[in-house]
């Protein structure tokens, strides 16, 4: 049930005299719930919580997290058509995303279960002493990965559940034995509001201590400034706007005691279409990126936003075959009328500028809230001068710009900002004759994509889902995968330490029978 | 032979108008050579060049890489007298030091060479497709750790060899892959040259590109900025003081695109001694503290600048005859007279601090340049009222506080800023009655040590040198073992990416032999 009150904690409060309501998109009309603001003494009772319960949280086995990991996919799956219902009425999207939005999130939460209970992630080393060593004695070292402490989660507004209350950020920051914040989007606080209370189900069920994880709903910017800004604050994961995540970062950097900043931010993803491709398959890819580019309105980080081509004759056709495929798609609602607006917004101040021509501007009529698909061409000169051209237009919409030459091309990569992906479409061994494209484009990215579409992220470990900046605040790390777990730890090693007082992942006859480093080699056997 | 000039590249330089000199504290007056800043265009095209040699030097293998880096340690060793008679004259410190630097020096670049030779530290990940799997076929993902650009260095005064020029922070990230620009530390630039000198001569001779390494001069803090301001600047490596290192993460953090700097600062390193360790073993103890307190000078990052004892008998026993045995250590030469005054004015300002008693203020009289050792305590109550008390005093220096019971003691430490160590010494188990102090102390450490010495970093995988703010800017990397080469990397996938175009370490027949996790599991195999 929906009470539109935060957890501090265990408990629901809502004490603030500020609230708010979400909005469904499909019915242009707000939702009936009514959200309390966390007030800031809610917020430093949430905070202090979290830190109190680190300090057991942490000692806490990789079983135990597993248990804890598994019952929130449990509970959230336990919630059923309240969640669903909640999650398109708040998103206005469609029924079979929603339910695929779940299985993602559960499926995550499982696989970081699974990580902490096999627990080699901790990434155990040991060096062994040699007493006899000259000059001077070897000690005995041993080092594994601990948790930071408290993480504050800010959810994201287009993925509710994925990358919001219970999304990556969450299951891997409790993984890693950090409790954690979450400031609920304030698009779907409703759906975070479910999803937490299914988390702190599954907290008390499995006996995590009080604190471990807490919901705040807040409309406006000043709770997520509380929150980065405390002291027992000790990281932070952001999915969103470039401008929201550099200032989150900025703060985090401005602390008397700097802390380390997630933040997956714009990209427009750049997709790099061969001529011979083209001749080969052009109607097939333009079909193919029709496709892509209006996936859930546009509404993707990995959304196709930029097509580089060389001009000519099969570009052309590329072209012209992308703009009645886009003409053909069913527009689609958009998750509220402020993204709505601002799309409108950043689409018309695109379509002004000088030297781009439209290919399509989706011109009939449609339902209120549905967002308006749309393609425009510039030439790889306009686009070389004009960096607002390189800007993002969160939504259906695509720019394709034509080059001279593989020189131009190339010279446009590597001016671009930092992006999540790059894709080749390219025929057989096309891409050969473009070494210093693909070079280029390496060095931008943080994927890169051989004849494919960029929307769609595989959860697996070879993933990455980050990139450089402004793709990503710190391109080292990525927001998919187990890989994530690594943003919210840190090594801490062991000298000359009594075995019986080590963390059992270091002890001489590895009771965890995990995979440790041991004088450089990599084995699963007792000292 | 010492020029003074810059190596701009492969190329001597010295265009600009400023000079300074190095001083020989020993003989307390300037050294023969002339050194000339490095002006802003030189520094400029230092970057320019690193930027060119960037995209070429990232294609180098690893073999290549390890020749170039046993080829600087050989190198280094060839300099034979000269490097360790200007070491000694720009430091103050003795040959035996100067050679045992020179050694660990020499010993990173060759550990580097053997990771990078051997290749599995690119971390290389591979999922299998999987064109059947329901409702979407599985992509085909494969995942390596990428060098992220040029970096720059800061040489460190108290480490003329092991962490400056050739130090850890240049052999990792030219083990990544990363070109070097090196500002050279103002009081040993003669020591700086020389050895980038045979850097350079290393490069030659294995046919690195030019840019991969250059060496600028700066007594003051211009040339510093701009080249962390710089755009084509991907990382900044530093050692030094908070202040210093403080202000460039502040630099970094402000850029349009933000960079990590990897800034190991100031730390305390705080020792525990516990009642029964001091009853059974405290004077053996107290020796082995006052040689450990005035190693180097008490110029070490893990100088035990804090003793926390509980109030007794066998804590006032300890003090005494740590004061006795301090006494009896002959003073040394500090590196420089700055540092000198610094320490001299850091100490008054500590023995005139309300609540504080001396124990021994050493005051016979000393050579110029050469350093007065001193103890003080206080009680526990004074150390948590006054934040004064946990100031870095940089030299042979070390406060003994004495707390009232083990609760005072856990908040103290739980209050402490964050250090690169934390220290027990205890008798058998006498440390498990204090399992609140230790858990306090593993969350504001890199390193815990039990019954030894702070001093002495061992460079090993298991080693940890760094820790919570601010004894470092990034507690999640170390500056010292092959761990250090995590600092200048970001992970790269590759989805659906034609085997014969993919990099080595990602192939299917693995040609390189390196360890990479297949499908979950780590394996040499084949795919």
């Amino acid at each position: 049930m929906i009470t539109g009150k935060n957890y501090i904690g265990n408990a629901l409060k809502g004490s603030g005299s500020k609230t708010f309501k979400t909005f469904n998109p499909q019915l242009n009309k707000e939702t009936s719930w009514q959200f309390i603001e966390a007030t800031e003494e809610e917020l430093k009772e949430a905070v202090t919580l979290a830190w109190d319960a680190f300090k057991e949280f942490q000692k806490t086995t990789g079983t135990q997290k597993a248990t804890f990991l598994r019952a929130i996919a449990d509970e959230i799956e336990a919630l059923d058509n309240e969640l669903i219902e909640t999650y398109c009425a708040e998103s206005g999207l469609p029924e079979g995303r929603a339910k695929g939005e779940r299985g993602r999130t559960c499926f995550q939460l499982r696989m970081f279960a699974d990580l902490v209970e096999d627990g080699s992630w901790v990434d155990a080393s040991i060096d062994i002493a040699n007493k006899d060593r000259q000059p001077n004695p070897k000690p005995d070292l041993r080092k594994m990965l601990i948790p930071i402490g408290p993480i504050a989660v800010f959810g994201a507004s287009n993925f509710p559940l994925a990358y919001s209350t219970a999304g990556g950020d969450t299951a891997s920051a409790l993984a890693a034995g950090c409790p954690v914040v979450v400031k609920s989007h304030p698009m779907h606080a409703g759906t975070g509001e479910l999803v937490a209370s299914a988390i702190l189900k599954a907290a008390k069920n499995t006996k995590m201590p009080n604190g471990v994880f807490s919901n705040l709903n807040s409309s406006g910017i000043e709770v997520g400034k509380l929150l980065v800004n405390h002291p027992l604050i000790k990281g932070v994961g952001f999915t969103g706007s470039i401008g929201g995540g550099r200032a989150l970062f900025n703060m985090a950097a401005e602390r008397e005691e700097p802390i380390p900043v997630f933040a997956e931010m714009g990209s427009i993803n750049p997709v790099i279409v061969l001529p011979k491709a083209l001749k080969q398959k052009g109607k097939e890819w333009a079909k193919k990126y029709a496709s892509s580019i209006t996936l859930g309105t546009g509404q993707f980080c990995t959304n196709p936003g930029l097509i580089l081509g060389i001009a000519g004759e099969e570009l052309e056709d590329f072209i012209s075959t992308l703009g009645e495929e886009i003409e053909k798609v069913e527009p689609m609602c958009m998750l509220n009328p402020g993204i709505l607006s601002r799309y409108e917004e950043n689409k018309k101040k695109m379509l002004a500028e000088n030297d781009v021509s439209i290919v399509t501007d989706y011109s009939s009529n449609v339902p209120q809230n549905y967002a308006k698909q749309a393609v425009i061409t510039a030439d790889g000169e306009s686009f070389l001068k004009n960096p607002q051209l390189h800007q993002e237009v969160f939504g259906p919409f695509s720019l394709v710009v034509k080059f001279q030459n593989k020189e131009q091309l190339t010279e446009a990569i590597a001016n671009l900002e930092g992006q999540l992906t790059g894709t080749f479409i390219s025929e057989d061994n096309e891409v050969e004759d473009y070494g210093d494209v693909v070079h280029a484009l390496q060095n931008r990215v943080g994927r890169v994509i051989f004849n494919g579409v960029p929307t769609g992220v595989e959860v697996c470990t070879a993933m990455q889902h980050g990139g450089p900046y402004p793709a990503s605040t710190d391109s080292r790390f990525g927001a998919v995968g187990v890989q994530g777990i690594q943003r919210w730890v840190r090594p801490l090693s062991f000298q000359d330490w009594p075995n019986h007082l080590l963390p059992d992942a270091l002890k001489n006859d590895n009771p965890l029978q995990i995979l440790r480093t041991v004088n450089g080699d990599k084995t699963k056997d007792a000292i």
